[in-house]
């Protein structure tokens, strides 16, 4: 994507100061701007880099005084900050989620429908029965099972692989490599020692504007639908098992693990590398910290948990910091019982 | 899959109490079956259900006396819930795994072949001089190196990465985006502090009855074999090492790692998160607790590690159920001292 | 791959003893080697197993005198060590890597250019306007966004996924199924509590002699670039986050996390399951250890730290080894209050 300087003030509805028709093909913060970029000053503090700054054009204030020359084209407007955002967002849309049509060869089973203004990148492959909706981004090498259904202006990125009957609500983004309705990890030992496969044969459900991180997988559930529920983000890598419900606007970091059945309110925070055995229930709020080990279920909101296995986050930090210095209080008893036993001598 | 209840009740050998040619697509438990869906009545505390269930059809025990009226068709049967059982099985066979033939285009190099009844879908991969066996499932957008050897009724599902030179055996399932034969992580440290990579040539070999998760990832062997021995099943995105190997019917659950060149004995169960040291050595029957981090051999059979590092998990138990305290027993100790030295006062 | 002993020991400038049109297809350790296999004895220590190995050929040194007749024939070498690890290098160059050309179908956008001697495997998908150097190979599956760059070397494994705008060096090694530049996790908390996506339309850039894991993933920067630098090696299943930079020669083990704009030095190595917190820097020369927890920058070079949180090594080790005995040093606090109180009676 290029653009002059003058079609960006244009649609900003700011004025040019310099050369309008100048190119730009990125955007950047003032400190690494580049010859291409277009960066802006909000913050004063900043304003010394306005006049270093080797970006193409900036935007800037509408009241802003110069005290110095500056090499880069201004583009002047109200609030410098939001119009950047604006720029950010829109650049979003048309470099990476712009792309329409079908290349070929792409594939669909037979029974399946998409709704308008489609892409569906080379090599993806849509299965037998699926509805999609419209405004649906399809990128290449995706596979989407049989009788799935995903809603308008969702996006699903490069090799994601979505098993069948799934259900994808609207406007969800499903980041590259996320599996989405794996079979549980539920095996039935025999006697002899060895692992029967327990049939898998639920699905799994994300309601609206859920977003799926890269190469996190999500499996079905034994009978009946894990889900994670409309407004929820989940980063790379984590792991959500069989049966598992997640609530709405609930924020689990990468490489977090949820284990079977366990129901998470909403409004939660996991952070990272954080464990969850299965069948807990956490309540609305909770928050779990980077590494921690739940191993118990939270009836009070509001919760923070620190620790494996995870306690309250208040008194996890108080333990831990007694934890480094565990010689010194084990060199202080030593002490005491030699001046015990000192004091004990005739 | 559609049925009618006739056509579901003649394969269980059941009677219909009922409109016999209703519709079934999907099965549920009872407290949450809708329209469309069978279900079963096994267990006498969950009667009172039956008599509200939205469910289409329920498998009852032939015995069962109705106290009320219900809506539902009924297909009596001797064991209602080996019968469940049954069609779960045939459910996820048929909806799952039940796809046959072969959909263009999908890539098959020189040299290669598969026997009777595959699937290969499309945009799947097959390398050269690769042998595959029968009722083998191969699903889009799976990779398969070159001189592969997969044996009769393994499933590799959707985008699913094997490297050329890996051995998986009979019936084995590799969920989708799992990894099998990439290089071990081996690399040469030189004189200005830059590694080398050690060149990593030997494979993975999978025996019979192996379940690989979903974005899992298996190293080969820098020389000879990585090795996941019969039965043996391995959660979503574990890691597994180079020349790791691990025995027969031994579970890993999700994301867990296991570094190289350490061995898993027989029988052995690794709950999530847990990390393994590499070159150690683990007996039969070991159980390693979810976040445990075991940095030694195991030598004795049936032992339960917690902990990071791990020790024996009564022990682990009880010193946690301290730490937890810690704060008190520094108060404890630091009482102690205060009137230790007011005893010494003159 | 197939060779004779007679080829073998040409490129070898080796003499050889015995039958020298035996046929060899594989590289092996002495005591693992079967028939087909070509292994070396350069340890004195191994020289009993060479009379009873099931190798076709070994390599063993010019001047070796045989105790024994053995089965095998040998290839007589000045430094059998050296000339076994050059076949590795070989072996591994041709057999995993020597494919070249295009297999269709491969997809390639317009305005995309690539060197000479590519390798493009079936279902290889590059988008738009990028710009791939010579001796690159590409496998089947990988999906190469619009505008990327790749130098010269590199080779993308199976099911890769590269987003738009990725900057790649010469000579890296991307394994299969890792994600580079998905969105960076940046959601701006709403009043109502729900989530609104941050703009994530910065870059990843790796630079030359980069190996990248199975399945590993690396978020774009907001704005600007996720940067990995010369020589870094990422395992298998690391998360690394937006903004986030990483020094030249530094390792990265697999299952570690790195949370967002966190710089890590030149020269560190961070092992397995570790977490790094965000928006810290860590020196040059810093190691953490397995599962450890990083919550604050490092300054000093050279520091060895673990734990969760973690501390300095040193400290870790000795507060860990009384942890375990806790128990213990509670009874011994419990019996000096005992006693105390005791000597405090009248």
């Amino acid at each position: 994507m290029e653009f002059t300087v003058a079609q960006v003030a244009e649609v900003l509805h700011g004025t040019v100061e310099g050369d309008a028709e100048l190119r730009i093909n990125r955007l950047a913060k003032i400190e690494e701007a580049q010859a291409g970029a277009i960066t802006f000053l909000a913050n004063p503090k900043y304003e010394p880099q306005l006049y270093t700054t080797h970006a193409t054009a900036v935007i800037v204030s509408r009241t802003l005084e110069l005290r110095q020359p500056v090499a880069a084209t201004l583009i002047r407007v109200d609030d410098p900050y939001s119009c950047f955002t604006a720029l950010l967002e829109f650049y979003q849309q048309n470099a990476r989620t712009g792309r329409r049509g079908v290349e070929e060869p792409a594939f669909m089973g037979p029974g399946s429908t998409i709704g308008d203004n489609p892409y569906r990148g080379a090599f993806s492959y849509i299965g037998e029965n699926c509805v999609i909706g419209r405004d649906v981004l399809i990128f290449p090498n995706a596979t989407i099972g049989d009788r799935c259904r995903i809603g308008d202006g969702t996006v699903i990125y490069a090799g994601a692989k979505i098993y069948a009957d799934t259900v994808i609500g609207a406007r969800c983004v499903v980041h590259a490599g996320a599996v989405i309705g794996s079979d549980g990890f539920g095996f039935a030992p025999q006697p002899d020692g060895s692992y029967r496969p327990i049939p898998q044969i639920g699905n799994v459900v994300l309601e609206d504007n859920v977003s799926i991180g890269a190469n996190a997988t999500i499996d079905c559930a034994t009978l009946g639908s894990t889900i994670i529920r409309e407004g929820s983000k989940i980063d790379n890598l984590v792991q959500i098992a069989h049966n598992v419900e997640i609530g709405r606007h609930t924020v689990v970091a990468s490489q977090t693990g949820i284990s079977g059945s366990t129901k998470i309110g909403d409004f939660c925070v996991l952070a990272g590398q954080a464990g969850l055995a299965g069948h807990l229930t956490l309540a609305n709020r909770t928050t779990v910290t980077a590494q921690s080990g739940v191993g118990k279920s939270i009836k009070e909101e509001g919760v923070l948990l620190q620790g494996s296995p995870a306690f309250a986050l208040r008194d996890s930090l108080r333990a831990n910091a007694i934890f480094r210095h565990l010689p010194e209080l084990e060199r202080r008893v030593t002490a005491l019982e030699r001046n015990q036993s000192e004091q004990e001598k005739p």
